[in-house]
């Protein structure tokens, strides 16, 4: 599989982050030759909080997890790539429990303290004994400078590694986040449609870690689409091991605000390297909606353009196909008044009033598609509503990936 | 443009019906070598009846004919390819206008009794001055044969011309229902996408009409989806001549249900070619879900199902990859319980509470997945709901089609 060519030039180097270790292996799950399993390790209770994907055949490890998280308290994070763990019934979740246990067992933790995430094929029964022998192994050896390996560990289709770091100054005290992430396919936001991992070093309570990850997460991970597809094992977790500055307890407390501009950092910067490693991209996608009734209302018509294959190809084609756009507003069943509607390539206005841009140039709206990034601008007339959405093309490559052989 | 897999062996014939004469011809609205103008007379007033895109972006000539319906009389329907009249501002009324005001004057009746449909390109605008030479010698060259020449003139990237017809026994009287219809992209209910034109030469009023029109469209142009995406121009138009058989004025009157009956026919009919000559479409693909809450439920996971990209692209791989449909199921946001469902490909059960059949054999289901017609079926255990719907596969032709030149 050749790397994107929407990739950075090399993956963010995350620093070492204190209370949080961590350590990968091949488990032989489902890939031979790389590492598929990542082990990472609290040394000290962190609290935690998440959001997960909201379909209703959500997988094993996703109910798992949404049951636990009320204790607020995580000593162990296990992921495994290859097999997802979804559609397999109890023996899914006889399954999670026994994993949950190993885990407990190696870390010296509760299992309700452990969470699991599983990427891959959907329907396989997940052999829980496939990670017997590797757990204990993999807590003695955690190192808090393998953030590059878990990246790597939970990648299935990806071309690579995801990974993005922040700091928050809070008094005297330098707050990190790191993150990783992975995605590829089944990506359409409702939650975000892929696996994220994010710990910091603050000391912040799970209800104040909830709050600022829910928040950051709608126009994060919550406004990417790779193919409106939802995958039944979305997770993104936010650790904080609570090493560094003062304790956070309060939703007031005026230090949250420098450490949730950073998490908001962080996802963003996660999201966006999703997006540009969607499969086949050869485009990355913006699209900005304005003027609309309500943001509510200007995201789904943002989506809407996002999610239309038509759209896509023509971003695919480097083809000015503006009707296309019309029609994708149309679609969106959201108030619109197509006499008012106005829409750019970049910064070439190709419609107003409902019509072509009487300086409409074919040329000019061309270039704009052209090169590696796109932006679509519609201007509705009617409200202050706004979103932002990223997407990528769709290639003959997306097919050839989900349509010559089985992922 | 080679002609779909799934193309009919010939194009049905359709026979001369009276009170209906129709001609095409070559008016260079934007191809050339091919006829682009369809007009069709109908010697004495017909009924008429409609639906159209529910699109907030509708063409000009959808505003139009929305508008005169009211009055139910139809003596002239204008159709042209190459040029959708759609987010045309102001022009594209004035041009709906014009068009119609030649077409009165070349048949002989009022502008509101003349029907239009536009397909093709988007934002453009129509120049009406292309009908001006045109329509006064079709309107004398008309021929109640024409049926195929017809279906051809409306193509755009089509790959054949689509055509049904059923006869109806009412009393002594053969009635006959003849259907052209034009599909290939931009192909999801909401209305239907496509445009068709039916003409019966029963006698009935246009509330009659209207009813049975409305009611078959929910199960037939409504119930296929190529790609998710929903044309401006989107027109499904139904005209009686009132040249045979008794007359129907009353809701109740039992003539009504054989008619019905035909007319269902025909429209399925179209419906499935339509489907059958998706842009790229290597695959005809049956959706039936059962077990719902209700049918509306069952619909909207069948069409979650029907457009879903993964779904679509294994399709196009002949890989029996049901986890992609229990993700499909998922994210639907209709009430599902993981655990009840079971899934067919074909005869083969792959999928049966909530888990792997435990009898799954890959071969059986792959097998399943081969050849043009591919049959899914959802069964969900919680209601009797149920909806079928139609789509066709994605493949890299489709994306060739579309992002290869502009369309």
């Amino acid at each position: 599989m050749k790397v994107s060519p929407l990739a950075p030039q090399a993956p963010a180097q995350l620093p070492a982050l204190e209370g949080a270790r961590m350590q990968t292996v091949e488990a032989g799950i489902k890939y031979s030759g790389r590492d598929d399993v990542l082990l990472m390790v609290f040394d000290e209770p962190a609290s935690v909080a998440g959001v997960f994907t909201k379909s209703k055949c959500a997988s094993a490890p996703v109910d798992f997890c949404k049951r636990i998280l009320s204790k607020g308290v995580a000593r162990a994070l296990v992921v495994n790539s290859g097999n997802a763990n979804a559609f397999t019934g109890t023996k899914g979740s006889q399954s999670t429990q026994a994993t949950a246990e190993l885990a407990g067992l190696a870390v010296g933790c509760s299992p309700d303290e452990v969470y699991l995430a599983s990427t891959g094929v959907i329907g396989e029964p997940l052999d829980a004994s496939k990670f017997e022998g590797v757990l204990s192994g993999l807590a003695d050896d955690c190192q808090p400078d393998n953030w590059l390996k878990a990246a790597n560990a939970i990648m299935t289709t990806d071309t690579y590694p995801k990974l993005a770091t922040r700091t928050a100054q809070v008094g005297d005290d330098l707050i990190t986040i790191n993150g990783i992430a992975k995605g590829s396919g089944m990506i359409m936001p409702d939650m975000a449609t892929m696996l994220s991992f994010i710990v910091t070093d603050a000391d912040m309570s799970p209800e104040i870690l909830q709050t600022i990850l829910s928040e950051h997460t709608e126009k994060s991970f919550n406004s990417i689409s790779v193919d409106s597809d939802t995958s039944t094992s979305d997770t993104v977790l936010l650790f904080a091991t609570g090493k560094k500055g003062p304790p956070m307890r309060e939703h007031d407390d005026p230090a949250i605000s420098a450490i949730s501009v950073a998490l908001k950092d962080v996802m963003h910067d996660l999201a966006m390297q999703i997006v540009r490693d969607g499969e086949g991209a050869s485009k990355h996608v913006q699209i900005d909606v304005i003027g609309a009734v309500s943001d509510q209302s200007a995201k789904i018509i943002a989506l809407s353009i996002a999610n239309s294959p038509l759209v896509k190809t023509a971003a695919a084609g480097e083809d000015a196909n503006w009707g296309r756009v019309v029609m994708a507003i149309g679609k969106a069943g959201e108030e619109a008044d197509r006499d008012q509607i106005a829409i750019w390539f970049g910064d070439v206005r190709v419609a107003v009033n409902g019509e072509r841009d009487p300086d409409y140039s074919e040329d000019d709206a061309t270039l704009a598609m052209q090169g590696n990034e796109i932006l679509i601008n519609v201007e509705l007339g009617l409200g202050t509503g706004a979103a932002t959405v990223w997407t990528c093309d769709l290639t003959k490559e997306y097919v050839a990936i989900n349509g010559d052989y089985r992922s």
